[in-house]
């Protein structure tokens, strides 16, 4: 389609609607079935699919309802939303909202891959009051400085996205001054030492290269190459044996070495079935070996970007059918578990494991 | 088995009853399903399984069927069969056959890869009455003239099987004349080009390595390598937005690529399910992933080769069986689908996807 | 858990007491039902979860039970035992021991990859009383010896597990002697050579990296790389045409490949579910492909460690009930398959084509 249509100075009505005259070429898929289970959860629609003829009743209910002023209170307690993570840039203020309610983390994709260009650089002397940041001691003393101010702001989790081919390694100052790569696992290796230091897990998501199909929309660019291992992180896991490490992978052919380094290393937790995984073909087979191989405490079942809040409803609808399906048919029918222990399995994936591993009170 | 009786010039019967001696060894096979659907279907066969005592017999209607004189009409009208693609020789002439129903398709194998042997030139040289085809300018005015060919005949796609570890780049006309990859680039690219000028889509078979198994039988020596990624045909996808490219992949691994990269690039459609992955198992999990992911106007289910025209019966039977299976579970019993919307939804993958896709009228 | 309770000095009820202790946390998973089956089926145990409640008990069961003389008799009648193949080191006697049912078989690894160690090296000369073995004549020499000690002694196969980078290829005594690669390659070529004159099968063991968790017990310190293909060894399959091969593979994505090769190559068996494949998720699609695409006579069903000979009823049992339910859903469900005929392939895999393949009487 027609991508003009889907800047912000269109009339909202109007690339409403030419989204929906595009919406019949894939409402075979799992993304429609998103969306119309929102507009059936939270617009009282009632049809089971949607035509360009509901266009303007269903924009006038989406005005109404989110015009209420507790709307947000509704969506939150209609979708059972106990806290929802946030992924904050490092010079993020997390000023302004309730952080007991939308837990901060530390994003850290810039710092890792970006920090040479010098708007970046600038954002972090700024968001550190430090200067002279090329150097590796320093650097360091600007790290602790974002930890500090993130852990004292509630922050529960440091998180970063790494292409296929990332294999972080310890690097000396100087391998990091000469080489972009070397800078790149230098400060990774930091962030991981202070993710030690101030006792935060580590999210990793592996596998992404950015900007693959060049005139994509926003977050409509990137891809994976299936030809990458979480070998690449075993230094990492071996040498910071005090931290979690919450591991998401793009692949089914990776979930498998997930499954086994999960099942092996203490520290290395399933996170989620991220991206182009987020389909029910592949996370009901992921699952299933997760559950029959990786400690129960040991997985985070699901989590999912939710650029709304109310995208969250039908993600975690489309995860808890299949994992009700999963447990019904390799836990009860073959009876290794009671009804009652596959629910404390669900929870723990659902909600406590979580709990747990991001220390939540 | 002693490949000896296999050649043309045994015994026709000698040889069909060396083969059964040997098929009770893979009764269990896919391939073993399709003989036995193809003598059931063809020759009034009424068992179930095929044993040596049912040679003669099966030889004998085979005879008699087959000398029918409207025999090929016959398997046409219960195969259902409407249009039948080729893949010709680039130097094919094209006649002697009705193009309307068989319909051609210039396969590009010999150009990328084998205008270093001497045959092969002089073979392009002739179809294409040019010489000095050494010079690039020249070549691209002899693949001007066999596209040229092929569409005044009818052709609707361009073809080509790939290597695992191809990796497509516009090259200079001196890159191609020093180093035999750079020219398999530089030819494929201006394939390209072609298809986009002639507009015809482009068929990629990506990932088959030729000649693994040197002591194999005619099309029983190649394998895979499932260290490839689609990610090696970013920048050929991004260059040519107006070429469609229907893509066939070796293995499920690849398939979850081939997913990813239909659901964001929007001119890369899957295509059918190929070779090593043309088995119900990965037939099932390979097509529930795509029909949950990838737009439905962008995905063309089925296609196999069919050295015999009594080959397409069984093998389209094995996959509507599957599609059947899949949008009874996925689709049907989650109530994502009416039962109107699956037959569509078949009628796509099944036909009108190709139709479209192809430009067939 | 803290590792140094598992040490053998600790007193063995207190390592029973830690080891229940930490079971609640993997209790969803298939090693936790391998527990649960023995207890049930050798110590009499009625529940269907072991508390830290039922450890005095259990011990006092397994002492009494292991105690009894005919123990050992009475696990190999349950768990409807022929035979059980060993992997015994190079310079194993194979004496003290009934070789007609614990069937001997020359684990290679130490030679192909450690034999650079001097203890490993001394060995060597100590079991074949020859010296000077970095002569690669003498060296051959020696492993003719070892290969006539135990086929002398009954072993059936030769063994090896195999990193996932190995690549094997005929090389000179020079190359060998220059670089430690070269000199594994040049060495396993020797073994398959001597598999070849000796007439043993050679089960590979494709894809394990050792010592990845370095804190890790005993045998939870591998794991894998996906990053590896069947192609690495084309060169052997196609140069040891009257060998045959018996592979393992660690990931569904080179099950494929496996499965592939096995219906390409003569020489190529599938061979079992190995280490991080053997869980009920993986075995099942693994299984489907198999039995779909690979003759049945090439086809091993299942081995798996059994450190203590009770561990191979559970195992066993896993494999049995998942083999049952792919062939009720794949073959007789679908009217592809008699149940006569289901029978026959279940016994092919689970035990005569074990026996015909490594030729026990």
């Amino acid at each position: 389609m027609d991508q003009s249509v889907l800047t912000p100075d269109t009339d909202p009505r109007e690339r409403v609607r030419a989204i929906m005259y595009h919406l019949a070429r894939f409402d075979n898929t799992a993304q429609h079935t998103w969306f119309v289970e929102i507009v059936r959860a939270f617009l009282g629609f009632e049809g089971e699919r949607v035509t360009l003829a509901d266009c303007t009743w269903l924009c006038d209910q989406a005005e109404r309802f989110m015009a209420q002023p507790d709307w947000e209170e509704q969506v939150w307690h209609r979708a059972h939303l106990e806290k929802l993570f946030l992924t904050n840039d490092f010079d993020d203020p997390l000023t302004g909202f309730n952080t007991a309610r939308y837990v901060p983390c530390l994003r850290t994709d810039d710092l890792v891959f970006h920090l040479d260009r010098p708007e970046v650089m600038h954002r972090l002397e700024k968001a550190t009051d430090l200067t002279n940041l090329k150097n590796v001691g320093k650097l360091r003393e600007a790290l602790g400085k974002l930890f500090d101010h993130f852990t004292r702001n509630g922050a529960r989790a440091c998180a970063i996205s790494l292409p296929p081919d990332f294999s972080p390694k310890p690097v000396t100052p100087g391998e990091m001054a000469a080489d972009p790569r070397a800078f790149s696992y230098g400060l990774f290796w930091m962030l991981a030492e202070h993710c030690r230091d101030f006792k935060l897990p580590f999210d990793l998501m592996i596998g992404v290269n950015r900007k693959v199909y060049e005139k994509g929309v926003y977050q409509g660019q990137d891809l994976f190459d299936q030809r990458t291992s979480l070998i690449q992180y075993a230094k990492l896991f071996n040498a910071f044996p005090d931290v979690t490490f919450c591991v998401s992978v793009l692949s089914s052919g990776q979930n498998q070495e997930l499954v086994s380094f999960s099942w092996i290393f203490p520290n290395v937790v399933t996170h989620g079935h991220w991206w182009y995984s987020n389909i029910p073909a592949y996370i009901e087979q992921d699952l299933r070996a997760r559950l029959q191989a990786v400690p129960k405490t040991k997985q985070i079942g699901y989590y999912s970007d939710a650029y709304k809040l109310e995208f969250v409803l039908p993600k975690f609808n489309m995860y808890r059918r299949i994992l009700a399906q999963v447990l019904a048919d390799d836990f009860l029918r073959t009876r290794l578990a009671s009804e009652a222990q596959a629910m404390e399995l669900a929870r723990l994936l659902l909600r406590d494991n979580a709990r747990r591993i991001f220390n939540l009170t």
